[in-house]
Parts: C-alpha cells; structure tokens; sequence
C-alpha cells in the first residue's frame, strides 16, 4: 500500500492520474494539492474539486501556490483550453476545499504520518514542494520518497530541450531534485509511451459508467489537441504514470542516473540533464563530469503499455461501480 | 565532384576520413588543415602527414590553432592515445608542410577557387574555421556550404549533453552555426550508427595491402577503446561520414533544423541544441521558441550502413591499388 | 509612526537594529523573525531572544527558513564568531518563540494589519520574505514597503561584486526586488558609512547602562573583526541604517533606480546591478538597457552620519532607562 | 623609449591617441591597426588614415576585424556620429593601407621585433588582439606586454556594469585577460578623469595650427555629444590615456588586480570584475574568492590630470611643428 498526496494542476492527464489513485486498492490517497501550471490556481482547484465530484473520491483537497518560485511566470498556452481541463462538462463545485495552503498540508501530513510513509507525487510544477521543503526541511528525510512527473532525457516539449513542468518553474524543480530524499524522475521518455490509443479508448467505452464518460471526454479533447500540436496518433496520459509505478513498480523501467536541471543556459533553461550509471565510458577529465558521479535518482525509461492500459482500465472500473446510481 | 577542404585532427577516425576523401573519385581534396583536439597541434599534424605518406596522397597540409577560441583548452584524454593516433607503426615524416597557417590556407584557398566551389569540412574542434571566418568575413558567402562532424540531438559524449568537438570549442561551433551558410551537422546520433563492425574489418582485411593493413590497425586500436571505455561493440568511424555525405548524399538522411550551441549553461555548455522543422508544436508563447523557427541547418539523422561500408571499402581499395608496388 | 516586522539573523549590527527599533518612539516592532545566514538557524533565534531579554523587549520572536531558497548554503565564516554573535555574554533564555514559522508570522501580520500599514525590514538573506510572497502573494500589495539592508551598487564583501545577503540566497533577493510593492535597497555603498567610530562608542559608555555595555561588547568583537579582516576603522552597523532611515528619512539620502540581482553570472553571481534614473546616457540599443528603464526601486547612496549617531544614542538611552532597575 | 602598436577604432579619442602617440618621442609608433567598434571597419580604417594625414604621420596602417569574435555584433551607436569621427572635415585619403590584416601585422611585427620589445595598446573592441593570439600563440610571451582602455570596476556606459570596448566583443576581452602576458587595464574610473576641459582646450588653442584646430574639432562634436548624452561637463579623451601613461607613468596610479570578463551573466554580461590586491578580506570561503587570488593585472585608478594635459599639449605642439608650413 503506497500512501500519497498528489500535487497537480488539472489537466487532462492529471485528472486520470487522480482516478487511477483514488481507484486503485494499492494506493491510499491522503490528499491533493494544487499549483498552478496548466492554468491559474483558481482553475486547476476547481478541476481537481469537479474530477473528485465526477468520481466521488472524498479527499481532502488544498490550493497551493500561484506563480513559480523565482523565475516570472509563463502565461497559459493551448494545450488544455481555457479552463485547463476543456472537454468535459463539470460539475457545480459542491464541496470545500481543506482550510490549509498546500505547502501547510504537506508539511503537516508528513510530519503527522510516521516517518517513511507518505510518498509525494508532484505531477505539475514543483512548486509546492520546493516551498514546504524550505519552510520545513524535515519533511525531506521523513518522506519515503517522491514520484514526480517531468523532464526529459532527450527531448523537451516546451524547447528542444525543456519539458513543461520544469521549464515553468525550474528552481522549484532544482530544489526537489538536489534534495536528500529517492526521486524518481518520470519524463516525456516514459509518457510519450503512455499513449490513450484508440484501443485503450474503447475499453474504457465498454464500462458505460460516467466516470468513463468523464474519462473519454478528456481524451477526446486532449487527444484533439495533441494530434494538430503535437502530431501524435493519441494523447499521452503523462502524470498516470507516477500513479501507475506506484502501483505495480513493475509498470515501468527505471534505471539510477544523476538528474540536474539546468538553470543558467541560454537555450537549455529548464532542462533535465540526466547521466545513467552505466554510460561509465563518459570522460572524466572534466569538474562537470565528477559531479555527475553521484546515481541517488532514478529515471523511468520504458513503459508496459499493456500493464499500464490495465491499471487505468481497472481504476475507472472500480470508480465506476462506487458511482453506479442504486438500482433497486 | 565536391571540392574541399578537410579540417581535422587526426585521431583514428580522421585518418579514415583522409582515406576516404582521397580514395575517391567524387572528392578532389584541395587540401587537409589541422586543428588541436585530440591531441597537441604537433601530434595531430604529423598524424595527418603520416596518413597521408601512408597511402601515397600528395595534397598540402597547412597546420592550425593550437588552442580553443575563448575557453581554455581541455586537457588530451584518453582516447585516442599518447600519439593522438596510436596503434599503427608510423612512418618517419618525409613531407612538407605547407608554409601557410591553416586559416590563411583555409581564406586563400577559398577566396582563389570560383565562389561556391569549395566545401569546408571541419571534423575537429571548429577553431580554424571560426578564425577564417573573422579574418575573412567574406569567405562566408563565398565557400559552398559546410559539412561539419560534432554535436548531437541527442546525447553528448564528454558530458550527457555535450560532443567533444563542440564542448572543447563551443564558441568557435556557435560562430560556424549562426554563419550565413548552409551548414550541415553530422553530430553523434549519426557515427554512432557508422561503425566500423567485424564484417567491414573483413572486407578491409581482404584488400591485402598496405594501407588496409594500416586501416586494420586504426580501428584495432580504436575499437578496443571504445569497447573498454563505451561499451560498443565496434569503433565508430565518426568523421568519415562527412566525406561519406559529400561523396554520395543517399548515405544518409538529413533534416533541416535550427541549431545552436550552448555557451551559458552550467552542465549543458557545449552542447548542439536542435530544433526541427516538423517539431510544429513546440509551444510557441516564449522568446527562446521564436528563435527556433529558423531552420537554416541541416543535421544527420540517419546512416545507410551498407553505402557507407561500401564507400569506405571502396576508397580503400582504390588507395591500395595506387599504393602497390610496382610488379615485373 | 512606522510599524514594521524585522527580519534578522543576529549578528553584531542586527542586535544594534533589534534595539533601534524597540528603543525608538517613531516605530512600533511588531515582531521579530530569524532567517539563517551570519550563522544558523537555532544561534540567531537565540541571539534574536537574547538581545530582547538583555533591553527588556517583548515582542513576537518567529524563528523562520534555515536554508536559502534553491542556491545551496553557504557555510558559516569567520566574520560574527562561533555564535553569530561573539563578544557579548548573553542571558540564558527564558522567554517563548512566537509558535508560528516566521513565514507565516509575516503572512498573518500583514493581512490582520490593516493595508499599506505594515513595512518589511529584511536585514539578513531575503529567505522569509521570498516564502511569505510565495505562499501569500496578495501581502505583496497588502505591505507599505520593503526597506531591506543588501546588496551594493559598487563593491561586494563576499567578491568583488557581492554583498553577503544577496550572495547568499540571490534567487529570494530577486523574488523581492522584482516584486510588485515599493522597495529600498540599504547596501554597502551606504553602511559603509555607518561606522561605530569611537566617538560614538564614547557616547554609548556614558550612559552607562547594561543595554549600553551590551552594545559596546558586540562593537567591541565586530570591530576587532573588521579591523583584521577588512582593515576597517570601525565596525559597520549595517542593518541598524534601514531602522534609522524609517525613524528619520532624512539620515540618507535615496535615489530611484532599477535593481536587478545577477542570478547567472560566473563572476557576478549574486551581484545587484543598479540603474540610476539620471544615468540618462546609458545606450539604449541594447534589449538589457531597453529593461533598465524602470526605476520603481530606490537606492540609499548618503548618509548623514551625526545624525544617525544621535539616533542610535537616543535609542539606547532610551532602552536604558527603561531597563534601569528601581532605586529606592 | 617604448615601442608600440597602437590597435584602434577612431573615434574621437582614439584620434588623440594616434596624434599622442605620433607627436611624443617617448614612443615609437610601429604601426596603427583598425578594428571595427565606434563604426564600421570601412570607417575607422578611412579616419585612421585621416588622422595621419592631418598630422603628417608616417606609419603602416593596417586593417583588421569587421566583427567580434563570437558575439552577434551591436549596431552602432549615437556617440562618435554617422563618420565615428563627425566633426572635423577629413581630407581626401591618399595615402595606401600596408597590404597585410591587422592580425598578421600584429603578428608578423612582434614576431621579427625583439622579444620584450613591442607593446600592444588596444583601445578599441580586443578583437584583433584575440584572433592574433590564436593566431600565433607565440606572441603572448614574446609581447613586452598589453596596456588596453576598456573596462571599469565601478560602472559601465553600455550597461550599468558594462564598458563599450569589453561590452561588444567580452570573449576578446577574456581571451586578452586571461593571456600569460602582462595587462594594464585603463577603465572609465580612469579615463573618465580624463577630460578635455575648457582650460585644455584653451592650451591647444594658442597652439594655432591645422592639428590644434582638428583637435579642437574633435573636441567639439564629441563635447557636446558627452554633455548631450552623459551630460559630462567636458569629453574624456579615454584611449589618449594609455599612451600617455606609456611617455610617462607617473601620469596614473596602477593598482595590482585579478581582473575578468564576464561572459554570461544575464545583466552583468561585458563587465570586467576587477579583484585588487589589497581586499584581503574577501572572504574565502568560496570557489569564486579562490580564483580571485591571482593578481596579475594591474588597473588605472587614478588620474594626474595635469601631467595628463601637459603631455597632451606638448604632443600636439610637436605635430603642430612638424605639419606647419615652410614659411621664407
């Protein structure tokens, strides 16, 4: 049993990322915090509050930060629509949001839980967790460790090099990464994998449930978006794959690399520098290269799609029989 | 015919590279410069005189920088040996060389040939021809277009992000790439498909002669280096596939790109940022997007390998045939 | 009357702020964070707590962020001794800290205390102040001003170009600097004239009280240190000038300017680049100077020495009486 | 007797040097090279000439860069007028340019002249002096040494930190400092003590003569544009003061100094951080202040503005002898 609190910014795959946590038996989900990201604050907390309403996930739910750490922040761009998670008609948002700020959730859940129990699962822009890690650097060895969805070890989709949720805040991304706790880093490498093919698509149709509704509505924006930006045959479900790993760790390949971020490049800005352990051949000659001598974090590398369709297909399932209307 | 200039720092591969502009009936060699890289200036130009002597071929060697640009110089590694060239008997130099330095030799030559006649080709650090390029500004418009090894879209070899030929000069690379010419890139996704495997070796072997037998030394020595330090199974022939290119353009696919090199980051100095035409959906809200819309460049993706083994064999054989003593 | 929360890491001249501010009639102290930075966390807390008790001052004391924002910590030198505070003998502690973190002391002071009502002086590394906006954005306008002892617009002391607490924490530096309310940058150029001459030493001792030998002991180990160290005269008393300046504006004079923090720099890392208004010939072909041109910031560049002395002495003249145990 | 190539870009003040130079016996002229900064190659080469033969000066003039090394070139600007030199009337050129690149007479100079004995005296972008150190290596020891206006360790004119000459070709500038030969670095903090008052320009007045009179043109436009722009009562006669301080060194104090260039800091970019000896309290704890330790450089402070003017006077006074008219 892996026990998290999400921190997203819904989003098309945030939200499936939420229902494959809250649908799953091996997960406990203590909480979701939000940060801004796909879209401002105010927006991804209600999409997060209208996806627990849709799935009737009774979590507790805290706003966190609004802009980025240090660096100005990037103004929303036509990926997720205008409310950050287009598509979907939602709900009247009903219920209350926890009374804390994400950054006091965090730190209070983690310093509440015992010690080596509560995973983060960052799968927007690190803010939230770079700001309780410096208002509370105890939580850093009292996490188990984090799972956090973002970077890349090859190419970006911001810039050629820059993946979003580390572009958009890459001193956040920074912090979490030279932090003293196990990051497992899951990049565009690993959920340009993770696609919602046409088949997943249809077998998530078969459940007739609103939650699948729910769930193909998303896509089907998202999946039209991604085609005329992106060119891809189906839109990728990035932030599930933390969800997914979780689960079943044998979702994915993970191999122990060092990962930093470059802050101070001209073209670089944003990016995941990432040195796998067995690229032992890399010259030595260099002060850059010692440092990169040090494998603490773990880059996911390929996917089982087959076993990750199942894990999704599973969790709206399961959410699918908790919603069914009684029928008597 | 392509006519050009080789610039180069020999090192194994470089040799091939001679071999192969010289053997070939497509190439007139106006001429080979050199460069530091991987090894001293004085190592790397006796090489070249050595190659040369080696397989009979009377071109002018004109000898060049001995350092980078503006970064200091990386001290020589281990690679390619003490020599810059170890594994075969070396010849005692018996040539001249040409009273020129390099970048005179390089301006000269260009501004003496008809405009849009010769081709730079710069498989080393790229100092010379960013020294050229500034005594000379006119040269730019004048020279046919640059093929250029170095770089990498994807991963580097000195750094995770870098290729040594631009990590030990990357003031004099983002020169040639922001140089009003078609420049085209053949970084390391491309050699690291051009290997020199047991099957080309056998074909090599059976030419029976000299410089064969010289060529069987180079990638002996350079193979097991890179069996040792990169765990590849075969040595690639990195900058012979310029030459390659030049000969015959079907060997390998090319995209056009924007590419610039990195000068500011602190663990992504010198590397090769591409940007390709088709990438249509990189987001478009930020500054360092809009620069990418350019795609000026040219960069090699893809390796025919059976053309390239031929054209290598090819050359060889021509140059062993040149090279046989006399029979009565 | 000016109502302001100091934020400190006592250290010699913060102690001489502390009591600035408790000692005159024109500012009501509503409280006191710590931030780390001359030393640790846990020794300015403490140093915060003892300098209160020795002038019976009863104020909130929050202990805040023990680590900068992304840069890592710099470790503790040799400037304020082992304590942070050497030369004193300071009190056992007997008072409580305020049970909030000093972020969240700023967040719930500012919005409890009506608008435009409450100034920020940061006198220490920007960490609190960077958090407080992070997590609270709306103080930003909420806030009357920031009055913020950093920085230089000539010479560092931790380089050449670095004042220490920017050096420190540059990314919280940027965060305030770059923020949307009013903001007085107290650097070095003007501290550096703020010196603990002996004439104002030999004002201090004819009060002879315990807060007045309290404030000679710290003069006396600072001065000694800046004396070896930096061949000063007298000791600087750096963050008392932001007090004095918000008890009488007329000590110093304070010019508009654009106030940027160098967070990229090889050399410069740290660095406040300061653009006077009147420097009206700077060129303007250039994009950076294009950004200069905004001079929201104010930059203290005089002092006016005897009159910051009379403030200083009234300040704990006043303290002393106060503290003064009753005669009968 | 010193011996110097005297590297420019006229230019107000580097018209001043050239006559300077020319009409002191304390220097040998051994040639004059022209780089492009204050305007086009094409235009500092014709005002060299220009200067020449206004004065009757005899001297190889050689032309060199049209652009900086690495970075982007800034279009020019406001200050030296549409010429680089407006003001006074320029005769028809007549003279012919020495056939050879300002790189290869820099070159070829040092290398036939005496070791020790020839020095460089750049007063424009350092581009030149670069290339031809890449060059030919062998001049940074055989150079007697480098006496360069550029730079400043108080404030820039481009950008608040940034001189002209460093700010528009910074990696020339680093690859000069960082040479193994000895560098005196004349900055604004220096040059701009160095004004062509009303009292100097009365002095050259009574020397009635065609040089007075194009010097008092010179004075003229740039005057007014100094008090336009900078609103400085008088011009400085910057890059004069470097072969004033070759006649007689007595005419500035130098001050031991580890200086650098900047090259990627986001403001900060072309600043020359100048590290002098005597800051021994630099604290040291960091990489940074290590590097710092090494104070090869030495750095103009301060200005003997009345030896300054004398020499000036006395130089045109001598050309003014030479120029004037037979009369019978």
């Amino acid at each position: 049993m892996e026990r998290i609190i999400l921190d997203c910014d819904p989003g098309h795959d945030d939200a499936i990322a939420i229902l494959l946590a809250a649908g799953s038996d091996a997960i406990e989900l203590l909480g979701i915090t939000t940060v801004a990201g796909n879209n401002t604050i105010d927006n991804v907390t209600t999409n997060a509050q209208a996806v627990c309403q849709v799935a009737g996930i009774e979590v507790p739910i805290a706003r966190g930060a609004s802009e980025p750490l240090v660096t100005p922040q990037i103004v929303s761009h036509d990926i997720h629509g205008g409310t950050g998670m287009d598509g979907p008609v939602l709900p009247e948002i009903t219920t209350q949001l926890d009374p804390r700020h994400a950054v006091d959730f965090i730190i209070d859940t983690v310093m509440a839980e015992p010690a080596q129990s509560v995973t983060l699962v960052p799968v927007g822009p690190f803010t939230n967790i770079a700001l309780a890690m410096r208002k509370e650097p105890r939580i850093v060895e009292r996490v188990k460790r984090v799972v956090a969805m973002g970077g890349s070890y090859t190419r970006g989709n911001v810039t050629p090099s820059a993946e979003y949720n580390i572009y958009v805040d890459p001193e956040a991304a920074e912090a979490v990464f030279r932090g003293a706790w196990p990051v497992t880093m899951v990049g565009l490498d690993l959920t340009h994998q993770a696609l919602a093919t046409q088949e997943l698509q249809d077998r998530v149709r078969l459940l007739d449930s609103d939650v699948a509704r729910f769930v193909l509505d998303i896509w089907g924006f998202i999946g039209k978006t991604y085609e005329d930006v992106f060119e891809f045959p189906a839109p990728p479900v990035h932030d599930a794959c933390c969800v997914a790993y979780l689960i079943d760790p044998s979702v994915m390949r993970v191999e122990p690399a060092h990962i930093a971020v470059e802050l101070h490049g001209q073209w670089t800005k944003g990016m995941t520098v990432v040195n796998f352990r067995e690229r032992a051949g890399m010259h030595h000659s260099t002060g850059v290269a010692a440092q990169l001598q040090d494998h603490r974090g773990q880059v996911a590398t390929e996917l089982n799609w087959p076993r990750f369709a199942d894990l999704v297909v599973d969790a709206i399932a399961q959410l699918s029989t908790r919603t069914a209307p009684e029928r008597d």
